[in-house]
């Protein structure tokens, strides 16, 4: 399969890079944050998640963010929509593409979201038919495709089974997510092998987190499947939850680059995506999370900063 | 081309990842982390280099340092020796293997070792055949490959030309390092295969540097080749003195990390490595450059602390 000659990043750095951000940041600095990377060139940036603030009280302002945000022609602002409330909340808002996300590990399933993996879809249906009959796309996330915090190995048939199931609700992409990035390029390979025997390829994304430095590789092996939509977060926004510390998910500048490398086109102007990741990493009070950001602004490197 | 089945990690952190320090550190440290090194199951250990220590301080007990070593049955300890003297010094210090450092990039052969690249070759003949007469095997290193940091691009072919000179001259493993770490996986692919048309393909070494984040990926490409040697150094040790606060030298654990997944056998024990690391990285006062190690035991991450 030859690689794809060009690939569009979903920027996920305001939702679920800023998601677990233990202070919560002004919907101000978010509307900047989502202005600056379309003005970078993404042309799909996750910008918020309509799911109770109880859960995730960063969130709380989903409205008001779809009000701030100045859209850009060609450019789509997915939110999160767990549920028909959150549905209901977001058409409301403005939202004119929505997202449902579902994992492939039932301990997984029934601690994030729960109910099992079966409850789950069929609580996805009718948001999926309802955003569909308005016109709003949708897009779905299965969580834990590469393994699970709590069962280790996951099946690539099991998250065929539930990325199958996504798309034959409806689904126009379903994106495969290394929750906790413990996975290695050959089993990315073999996962979307497994799950574009369900899903046609060009409805495949890959959502890798850098957990463990793989996700760059991960990204070039699936590229040498054909998949051409990833997942990523300016300056690596959003840490890992279920390894204290520990990074999460692939910086966009990173993948970006390697992309360039390849001669692989996206459309984004990477100098304008390294402003925007030292502009939110300044806000933030840390370094980018991405170490071509690192590189090219010269920020001290975390590996030889003192701790 | 077949991906090989088992891969040697040629561990470069006691030199490559020390020399750069700026705090001396103790003769018994160094010596320390050589034995934990070999006690993880690293079958190459660069130790120390013989150059003058007017030009790199850290390195000035060379000779104490490889006295200190407590020699494991089947591991190699090579050091770095750039001309006659240094080879002289290294056996005289009991030294079983060496190796010569040349640049496939005019500027960077007059910066790092003041001549031109044929004047650097001129200079290591000498030393490879003398070393060789003695039988002590020669190890080549050519920096540069993928990009110089004041001539940018660097053909193949060019790296080809002093790859092959130092095969020639009776390098038994030629070492392509990615010195500033701004190769992409296609590039290491199109290296490979032009230095492979003059270096039989067993001989060659990747050392790739994750200044931008690409080390893993570029390993996985070099696999994809057929090349079966990388140099890495446990916990990322030693910066990227080309970019300020980049960091340089790709973590062994990861790479370990990825192999494993990849089911290549290395005969490390990544958790052995792995303490080893923390070790190292508590001794240096700062938390491994390793996203495998900083997964594993949970430090804070870099992107998340305040700077």
């Amino acid at each position: 399969m030859p690689p794809p000659k060009t690939v569009k990043i979903v920027e996920v750095g305001p939702r679920d890079g800023l998601q677990n951000e233990p202070a919560i940041i002004a919907t101000a600095t978010k509307a900047e944050l989502i202005a600056r990377l379309g003005k970078a060139g993404l042309r799909a940036i996750e910008a918020t998640a309509f799911v109770s603030p109880r859960w995730v009280p960063q969130m709380a302002d989903n409205a008001a963010v779809m009000a701030a945000i100045e859209r850009l022609p060609g450019v789509a602002y997915p939110v999160l929509t767990p549920n028909l409330q959150g549905l209901e909340a977001a058409l409301a808002a403005g939202a004119r593409e929505v997202a449902v996300f579902g994992a492939a590990s039932e301990s997984f399933s029934q601690k994030n979201i729960n109910c099992s993996i079966a409850d789950s879809l069929k609580r996805f249906e009718p948001v999926v038919t309802a955003a569909r009959q308005v016109g709003v796309q949708v897009r779905g996330y299965v969580s834990c495709v590469l393994g699970c915090p709590y069962e280790g190995e996951v099946q690539p048939t099991a998250v065929a089974q539930v990325a199958g199931a996504l798309f034959d609700m409806g689904c126009y992409e379903v994106s495969l997510g290394d929750t906790i990035g413990v996975g290695t390029p050959e089993a990315a390979k073999r996962l979307i092998e497994a799950v574009s025997a369900r899903v046609p390829l060009d409805c495949i994304a890959g959502h890798y987190h850098d957990t463990y430095g793989m996700a760059i590789a991960n990204i070039y092996a699936s590229l040498q499947c054909g998949v051409a939509v990833f997942d990523a977060s300016v300056a690596g926004l959003g840490g890992c939850p279920y390894a204290k510390g520990a990074s999460g998910n692939v910086a966009t500048e990173d993948v970006v680059y390697l992309l360039n490398g390849l001669g692989i086109a996206t459309g984004i102007d990477l100098d304008a995506l390294i402003d925007c990741s030292a502009w939110i990493s300044a806000t933030l009070g840390r370094p980018p999370g991405s170490k071509v950001a690192r590189a090219r602004i010269g920020l001290p490197s975390p590996a030889t900063e003192p701790s």
